[in-house]
C-alpha cells in the first residue's frame, strides 16, 4: 500500500524519493512558483477523485498567471488523472499541486503531484478542535491595493513567514495561528481560512470571513464551498473587517482549510471558547466534512 | 571549462543537472531555507576564493538559527572548499550557498554549492550604472519590531516578492527596484542594500543606508566592507531613515551586493541623475570591486 507518491509534469508517476529540483530551480532557490493542497477520497465504488478540483485549477491558474508561468492545464489534468490512479494508500489523503517557474537550464516549468497520508493529527483535530494564538502579521489591511508586485491571494511557494508563525504557535504551546493585520484586522491562518458565526440562537445565523483584495489574503476553496451551501440552508453570509474582540464575542469561530475542513477553534489567545458541537457539525458537513 | 558547477552537502561535487530537491524539501515547497549570494574570484596566483567568505558564513549561521534548521558550519567549510577547487571556469563568478530544512522524508537539512559565471549584464551595470523605479513594499518601517516570525533580517529563500518586483521593473522598462515602506521610508532592493552619498563636495562627505532591525531589511555584508574602509578613507558612515526625496536630494546613490558589487543609480523614478563618476569609483573600489 503506497503512502506517498509522486508524479512529475512531462513524466508521469517516478519512486517518491526521486529528486525532482535541479539547484537552479527558481521554486527552489527563490520560492518563485504556487501550489494547491487538495483533499484525496475514495468513494464507496472504489473511484479515487479530488475533492473541488475545478477550484484548485482554477486557483493555481490564477497563480500562475499572477507570476507569470505557464500552466499547461491539459497537462496537468492528465498528471492528476495518472496519479489518483495510482494511489493505492488510504481513502481519504492529501494532495500536493506544485508549479514552479523551474530551472534556468531546464527552461521549462517544474510541476508535481505529492500525494500522502493524512497522518493521526486529522482525526483529533476535527474531532477535538484547535488552540489558537493571534499573532501580528507586520501590513496594514489595505498593504495590498494596487500594488500586484506583493502577489496578494497568490499561492506562491514562498511562506517561510506561515512557516515560522507555525514554529511560534508550538513555542507557545498551542496548535495554529491567526495572523492580525498592524491595524487590528483579523486576515487569514497560515494555511487555513478564519470563518466565524454570529446569531446561531436567532433567526439571524450568519457566517463571516475576511475580504479578499486590499488585505492580501487567500480566497479559500472550502470557504468558497462552504458559503454556497450555507447560504442553501439559510445562513447569511458575509465578508467582515473584524477585530480579535470580535472573535472573542462570536458564537464558533473555525480554521477551514481544504484537508484538514473547518476545525472549530477551541482557544484564542488564552481564553477558552464554549464549543457548539451542532453548530460545528453542521459546518463541518456544509464543507463537505 | 565550467560554466556551471553544483556541489551538495554530503555528497560532494555532481553534475550541475542533477536534481537536488526531492518533492517534499521545504525549501521547495514551503520556501523553508536561507542562502547566501557570493563572488567568487581567482587571483593572479590562479588561487580560487570567495569574497567575505566569514561574513556570508556568519549571515547564514543567523539564518539559520532563526529559522531553526540545523548549520553544520564544518561540513559547509569542506564543501565550499571542495567545490572552489572544482572550478574551472571565469576568474569571477556567483557562487551560491542554499540550506534548506529538508525533506521530511529524508530528515536531514539539504543543502548545495551553486558556481555560475556571471553574464554580460554584470560588466554593463558596473559601467553604465543602473535605472531604479521605487515600489511599495506594504509595510510600515516598524513592522518587525518584536515580531521574530516575520524573520526580519533572515536571508529566506522566501523571495517571491523579490522576483515580482524584479518583473514590475521589467515592465516599466528600468533594471531594479527600490522598496519603500507605506509610511515613505527607503527600505532595500530585492537583492541589494541601498547606499547614497550627501556632502561629497565638502568635508563632510557621508554614506548613508536604511538600519536594519525594526525595518526588517538585510545587512548587506558588501555594505559592511564599504562602511568599514569608507570610515578609514574618511567618510562619515549613518544610518538613516529616508525618504525617496532623500535619495533624489543625494549627491549619488547606490544599490550595493555582493555578486555585482555597488552599481551607481542612474535614474530615479523617471528622473535622471547627474553621476558622480570620480564618487563612483572611489565607492566601488572601497567595496572591493
Amino acid at each position: 500500500m503506497t503512502t506517498t507518491l509522486l508524479a512529475v509534469l512531462g513524466t508521469g508517476v517516478v519512486d517518491a524519493s526521486t529528486p525532482v529540483a535541479r539547484a537552479d530551480d527558481a521554486g527552489l532557490i527563490r520560492g518563485d512558483g504556487c501550489f494547491e493542497g487538495c483533499r484525496l477520497r475514495r468513494d464507496a465504488d472504489g473511484h479515487v477523485s479530488i475533492d473541488k478540483l475545478e477550484a484548485h485549477l482554477a486557483r493555481m491558474s490564477r497563480s500562475a498567471a499572477a507570476l507569470a508561468i505557464e500552466f499547461d492545464e491539459p497537462a496537468w489534468r492528465g498528471l492528476v488523472d495518472e496519479a489518483l490512479a495510482a494511489w493505492t494508500g488510504e481513502d481519504e489523503a492529501a494532495v500536493k499541486l506544485l508549479l514552479s517557474r523551474g530551472s534556468a537550464s531546464a527552461g521549462v516549468p517544474s510541476g508535481f503531484v505529492w500525494i500522502t497520508d493524512l497522518g493521526p493529527d486529522y482525526a483529533r483535530w476535527r474531532r477535538d478542535g484547535i488552540t489558537v494564538v493571534s499573532l501580528r502579521r507586520g501590513i496594514p489591511a489595505t498593504a495590498f491595493a494596487d500594488a500586484p508586485w506583493l502577489l496578494g491571494g497568490v499561492k506562491t511557494l514562498s511562506y517561510a513567514i506561515n512557516m515560522a508563525a507555525a514554529r511560534e504557535a508550538e513555542r507557545r504551546g498551542v496548535d495554529d495561528v491567526i495572523f492580525v493585520s498592524d491595524d487590528g484586522v483579523v486576515l487569514e491562518s497560515p494555511t487555513s481560512t478564519v470563518v466565524w458565526a454570529t446569531g446561531t440562537a436567532t433567526d439571524g445565523r450568519t457566517l463571516h470571513t475576511t475580504p479578499t483584495g486590499d488585505t492580501g489574503i487567500l480566497g479559500g476553496t472550502t470557504q468558497h464551498r462552504l458559503y454556497a451551501n450555507a447560504a442553501e440552508a439559510g445562513w447569511r453570509t458575509t465578508y467582515t473587517l473584524a477585530a480579535v474582540d470580535d472573535l472573542h464575542a462570536a458564537d464558533a469561530v473555525w480554521l477551514v482549510s481544504s484537508v484538514r475542513g473547518p476545525v472549530e477553534v477551541t482557544e484564542l489567545d488564552g481564553k477558552a471558547r464554549v464549543r457548539m458541537p451542532e453548530v460545528d457539525a453542521e459546518i463541518r458537513r456544509l464543507a463537505g466534512f
